[in-house]
């Protein structure tokens, strides 16, 4: 059985099912070093409105003696994942995840030997797995992260995050977080600030690696999350299964409604990149006092990836940085992030 | 109208609620004041089992040079609220907040003046009131507690806990909590520990006054949680209005369900004081490494109250430290916390 986390054949099977373009360009990194002072808490962004706009809500809100003051209990960031803290093309990491778990999902229960969806990726052909609808993708999702205890998941997902690269860079998907972002939330967090990722992804995924990768720890992570069943094993051991039941959508109105739940504060700050991140923007920046909500706009072909509205693209199943959602931003004054022109760098190991 | 939330009509309410014949019994002081050392973590503890636990877990999972280390995003202690860091007798606090709350709700609603639970309440008959179902109450709760935003919600709870007196004490709810318990989560916090309520208690309530009273900010309260839905006001502006939907039912297996939803990670150290607390501390000491679970015994009717396994009282509407209960912790090594003996002093009035 062949893997899709590494090599050759996952290049071309995620190749295939993002179809883009762009995916096999060189990689060509265009921007000028600009000096820098020392004391720059955001050493890998340039100057602009965007890094003048995080710097100006974290000193107005931390100096005592300005209105805008929030004491620490308030402080509270909040940063979408995918396209926001790392790459989300060709295809969301967990959904790699999921496709390579399938041979030992079909192992555990080989009745799904004999589902289209299982059946299509056992195959191994690449066209077939690209067409995959979303609902075959989620019946995939359900039965590769569901039906296990907590501790087998978290085993089983550490073991292939320490380990699974991205085709495009063939380095770990752990590597692809975006340098300035890890920057800004170091910031934030020396300035008392909360930080805090709410995802659309899978919350127990992000639980895995966001102590090590973002220094944000587990008790911090929203996201989409299934219930779980407390129970005992045939040692009467206590023991949490992952059940296939829909607990928390944490995207669109779901990331509001999943901040209230497991935050209960709302933001002062908020990071997006897409649609999913809409009602998040809208919500942290609709509170009392100075709030900022920003968004990240891919349109670094050469770095990265370009899939914003500048760009004409359609739609793709990631990631929609919509026309409507660039005319809100501009009518609601939030900030776009230009990966092209506001970030220096994007990864830690550029030169 | 009368209102339930201070005054005689009030005391005689609740008193009638919970029938118990110590209720009034009078406030006697019969602790021994013993010398404490001046760095004692834990003025407030006589010397005994339960504190040397507490202490020597914390010694042992901070130092790290012991096998036991626990590195500092691995340090989690969990804490029930209602008889376990604040009196729930003789009515959960949260139950007399939705009866006050019912005129309100009446005015709101003015169907709800004609359903029964409604009218018992608006009566003012404190036999009937002391006599309504389980399912009565959970009708009024959701009349009380649903239905409006979030920040309606949040100013009407902060106003009432501003003033509401229990009517033994004629002091605030606030004022109730175990000073021994406060002492406990200020000695973890000083070890690196994040200390987390793990409430059967709705978490919004409990939210409003967590940081004053616990110093615990809301995003470390995990409790029994509604639904909320987004949407926006007749200005446009963005609401979370609270839905009459169950998400977590945070007792029991609840418990454990809860601290992996909204914390992620299995606790060291947890504290319970009935049998909706078992399965928080199962699935807490059940965890590799060293760990500990410990369950508040109230056997002190002259400073609180007594309704623990050995006093042979029936199980009462709240907090059942059951004989079955007891046998389990034994069994376990639970240790098991006695007011009347292990602490000097409850409450922080006390001379």
């Amino acid at each position: 059985m062949e893997s899709f986390s590494s090599g050759p054949n996952r290049r071309a099977v995620l190749g295939g099912l993002a179809a883009m373009p762009f995916l096999s360009g060189p990689f060509v990194s265009t921007y000028v070093r600009a000096q820098t002072a020392p004391d720059d808490p955001l050493p890998s962004w340039n100057e602009g409105p965007a890094k003048a706009a995080i710097i100006g809500l974290v000193k107005s809100t931390t100096d005592a003696a300005s209105p805008n003051f929030v004491p620490p209990d308030g402080r509270i960031a909040t940063f979408d994942q995918d396209g926001t803290t790392w790459v989300e093309h060709p295809v969301y990491t967990q959904v790699v995840y999921c496709l390579d778990r399938v041979p030992a999902a079909v192992k555990a229960k080989p009745h799904l030997k004999e589902v289209e969806a299982f059946k299509t990726v056992l195959s191994g052909d690449r066209e077939a797995i690209a067409k995959l609808s979303l609902k075959e993708l989620e019946e995939i999702a359900m039965a590769t992260l569901t039906g296990i205890t907590v501790d087998q998941f978290q085993a089983e997902a550490a073991e292939w995050i320490a380990t699974a690269k991205h085709p495009r860079w063939n380095r770990l998907y752990t590597d692809l977080t975006y340098q300035p972002m890890l920057e800004v939330m170091r910031y934030l967090r020396d300035n008392g600030y909360k930080t805090f990722i709410v995802t659309g992804g899978g919350q127990d995924f992000v639980r895995v690696y966001s102590q090590r990768v973002y220094g944000i720890p587990p008790e911090q992570i929203v996201g989409t999350a299934g219930g779980v069943t407390y129970g005992y094993d045939k040692a009467g051991k206590p023991i949490l299964t992952k059940d296939p039941k829909l607990l928390l959508n944490d995207n669109f109105a779901g990331k509001p409604e999943g901040i209230h739940l497991e935050i209960g504060v709302r933001p002062v700050i908020a990071f997006g990149n897409s649609t999913g991140d809409r009602e998040m923007l809208e919500y942290t920046t609709a509170g009392p006092g100075v709030r900022l909500g920003l968004l990240v706009l891919h349109d670094d072909p050469a770095r990265e990836y370009a899939y914003g509205p500048a760009e004409g693209l359609p739609d793709t199943k990631v990631g929609a940085f919509t026309q409507a959602l660039y005319g809100e931003a501009k009518a609601k004054g939030w900030n776009v992030i230009s990966m092209k022109n506001d970030w220096k760098k994007i990864f830690s190991f550029e030169e």
